[in-house]
């Protein structure tokens, strides 16, 4: 027998006055921003485990299922970030009683200042924020920062407020490093005793806590968190965990921090040393980060010496260890080519003074893997690894930086950032390997460590035609000057492949190492043409 | 109701001598050699549509399903390559009752003089044939010999006779380029009105008898035959088959060919300028050769521009165009670590006068992107592109060579032929990209455009102890020459990563371009070790 409509209301009527009663949420939030739902449920048990909750919120025309998670203490929150102005609703979903079916609604409002929302893989090769600001990574790492004495945290986020980087790789879990020897992390991921005996259906949401407050910071920065969900280092057991306890811990922080707009998901770091895995493990791993988070984060997972097949269909962009391939500049669109994906080489070794080779590059070194990166249209992640005696580095656990790189690196931003925004493509791929910017408007020719004292003007003939005019400036890398050359450069026929000047003119250079010259058309007002072009 | 056994067997004792008198075969044949029967069956209506035949092969152990083809006039062929000596029987399988379940069997006899199978995959990166001996690719291109003047074929197989290479890329279907003007092919693979109205269900058995009487040549001269299926150049039609098409064409290329030891697939030329198949095309074709060639060769596509994705599990080798990837020698390996396959760099420009830039490369730039092919660990291809007016080059058509870099290709064959057999790998990967070898055995350093005057002895570690001992070759690639340094190094270490001689001895070299330095551990005896290993 169906009961009469009237109860049926009456009955969503109650529960909704239940559901208003124990539970909290804010009534507007930014586009982009999170919107976080808290309800009050059960503690008893193993919440962890035994509760599922979660929501499904819609706008009318987008509907998303978004997973919850148990904070502890009989309280369990639901966090969404909305992709669209405008009124949302939802409805939570749970196998408890007492957390399902609550109705809300909140308002998504225009977004803040320098809320772009999240960056998402744009023009096959390259990066842009959802509203359409192009993203061009300048990435820096910071393994352990949010493990260090407070202190040290603080320090590690005025140092990126002075730096460059608009990206920063950082570990979930801890590793061990002499450091340690001297401050033991006073909170760990999972209920336990530290530092290897460990209750995997148990978090610890103290330290998920600490860690949100620490990625939210990078946020307000607008440093981008490239969140390492497993590494190699030590054996605390977070690396020995069976299938089910792998699921568990990743749905448990992609439900927490997904959320963020400025997140991304590293799979690893140096996957291929974490021998307690295999390829079909990371597959798994990858397919239930594409599976299980609504706000579809952008995902890879970065090598130690065995290349990862990044063609999985769950992998948004290449992140990749390989040094020698941003030490020359025909190297790295390789890759590119390979994947037709974003590639950004994170780790290319780091500037230092280690006794390590992989730690001791120099300054200029450093820089100039940057520049190959960027003429070969792909990106590069920077480290600064000067060792202490407790190997108590930038690049281990944050704090302040010694590298002298930085400031070339914000340099190179700014030109990046006032190029095209399509991004930087291969010009006249496997021939000129020096060059990348897009035909026709925008060219970047990296010279390396050639030292040249002329450059004569040539451009690769795809949109070139005659007449049209171009502004030279000359780019010193390291000592960050921007040098325009006096008049114009008129594009003329060569040969079946290449247009010259006009008049033949030629560039004299500095002939030193790390200059670059940028090669821009010229409106009819003799100002470089404005290189937006509309992105996919 | 069941007939008696005596019955059937009386069928069988019919059947069977109803074969004998009409079937030709030979009674013995050399393992790895094609056994060939031939059959007469119907000849009305359309065979090549209408008629399936094959047969069942197996010596007791082995057991395998061998596809046959119609040969014009009544005649089927079935061609069977025995992978193993000894006594094989088979059965044929028909839709028709006089070509199938004729039985038969034949002896495999031990392979003759030069005969040592087909080339397959070995040790993850490299070839070697089915008997062991390691197969180190010195490949050529000429895509239509024949399809020339019976001269001109002639001739190629004479200059091949005395050139280096032991493998040659050619196209299954013919092209139209300036050189046919004056010379119209006498054949075509299907039967209609030439040169683009055809009928692609009936293909003419002169033309393919013609292509496999030349194929089966080139073996006679020890060089593999890499078919290339589909070509983007010109439009005879044989590029825009529909699906069916292509499954039959490619199963009776397959059926006619494939029992030859040392055919190679190569599904197209420039895959990509082919506008007229998708990737997803390519894949069938490629899962269909996989599934309808019992005898397995090896498999891979040919790019033009855009990198295909040889991840693919029917790809069995990369077969690559990227001139830039060679020419510089710390490239090559990054798509070798990608795909952990062998790497053939089929196409890296071309020694050559034309007046486009793939086909002008001098004769020590040729040499020189072989070497840096090498020492990174894979193999690469040589074109021979002296234009006459009608464009009838080497590479297009065979004939004579002209260029100077096929005496030099001859000299590194020899070193790699007497090189480590499981073949040269990176030996301190993306650090020291000029070095190939195997640890502690033997190393090939190649200086490519350097002009270095000396070289310090400097091992990396792996490998490497105190006390080993080392003997030194300089070689100049260009000259031909291989000069033993006098004396011995003896390895001592000397920090974290490296080993030095224990005297610090440095080896001078000539200062000029094109030098390559080969290191090989010494026996007790003073002899290079022999660097045999197990290969997998």
């Amino acid at each position: 027998m169906k009961p009469p409509r009237f109860a049926l209301r009456l009955c969503s009527l109650f529960l909704l006055a239940a559901t208003l009663l124990r539970a909290a949420a804010p009534a507007t939030v930014e586009q982009w921003g999170v919107f976080e739902l808290e309800l009050k449920g059960p503690s008893e048990g193993n919440p962890f485990t035994e509760v599922r909750v979660g929501a499904v919120f819609t706008d009318g025309a987008t509907t998303v299922e978004v997973p919850g998670f148990y904070d502890g203490e009989g309280v369990y929150k639901i966090r969404f970030s909305p992709g669209a102005i405008g009124d949302w609703r939802y409805e939570t979903k749970s196998n408890r009683w007492d957390l399902t079916g609550k109705l809300g609604k909140f308002t998504a409002t225009a977004p803040g200042k320098g809320n772009h929302g999240p960056v998402r893989v744009n023009n096959t090769f390259h990066f842009a924020y959802a509203d359409g600001t192009p993203y061009k990574q300048i990435g820096t790492t910071i393994y352990n920062w949010t493990d260090t004495p407070e202190a040290v945290q603080e320090e590690t986020l005025r140092t990126l407020a002075a730096a460059p980087f608009n990206k920063a790789r950082m570990l979930v879990t801890p590793q061990p490093t002499p450091y340690k020897e001297t401050f033991a992390p006073p909170r760990w991921p999972f209920v336990g005793t530290p530092p290897t005996s460990w209750d995997f259906t148990r978090f610890n949401p103290d330290y998920f806590r600490h860690l949100e407050k620490r990625v939210a910071q990078l946020g307000e920065l607008g440093v981008e968190a490239d969140l390492i969900l497993f590494n190699p280092y030590g054996h605390f057991g977070f690396e020995t965990m069976d299938a089910a306890a792998d699921e568990r811990y990743v749905r448990y922080v992609v439900a927490r921090l997904g959320a963020y707009r400025h997140v991304w998901w590293s799979l690893a770091n140096e996957y291929d040393f974490l021998r307690t895995k295999t390829d079909e493990d990371w597959d798994r791993i990858g397919t239930l980060i594409q599976r299980c988070d609504p706000h579809q984060r952008l995902r890879s997972i970065h090598n130690g010496r065995l290349i990862f097949d990044h063609g999985k269909p769950w992998v948004t962009h290449v992140s990749m260890q390989n040094g020698a391939a941003v030490n020359e500049s025909g190297r790295a669109e390789m890759y590119r080519g390979v994947w037709r994906k974003p590639v950004v080489f994170d780790e290319v070794c780091y500037e230092g003074d280690s006794k390590y080779r992989w730690g001791n590059l120099t300054g200029p070194e450093m820089v100039h893997r940057f520049w190959c990166g960027t003429v070969a249209g792909t990106y590069v992640g920077h480290g600064d690894y000067f060792a202490t005696e407790k190997e108590d580095t930038w690049t281990s656990f944050g704090g302040k930086m010694t590298g002298t790189s930085a400031p070339r690196l914000a340099f190179l931003r700014k030109i990046l950032e006032d190029g095209p925004r399509q991004g930087i493509d291969p010009i006249d791929k496997w021939w000129d390997t020096q060059t990348g910017g897009q035909p026709a408007l925008y060219y970047l020719t990296y010279f390396g460590y050639e030292k040249p004292t002329e450059w004569t003007f040539k451009l690769y003939k795809n949109g070139v035609n005659d007449g049209q005019r171009y502004g030279i400036d000359i780019i010193d890398t390291w000592d960050m000057t921007i040098t325009p050359v006096a008049g114009e450069f008129v594009a003329k026929k060569l040969d079946n492949y290449f247009f010259g000047d006009a008049s033949g003119r030629k560039v004299r250079l500095p002939g030193k190492p790390g200059i670059a010259i940028r090669v821009r058309r010229l409106g009819a007002d003799g100002v470089p043409v404005k290189t937006e072009q509309p992105t996919d």
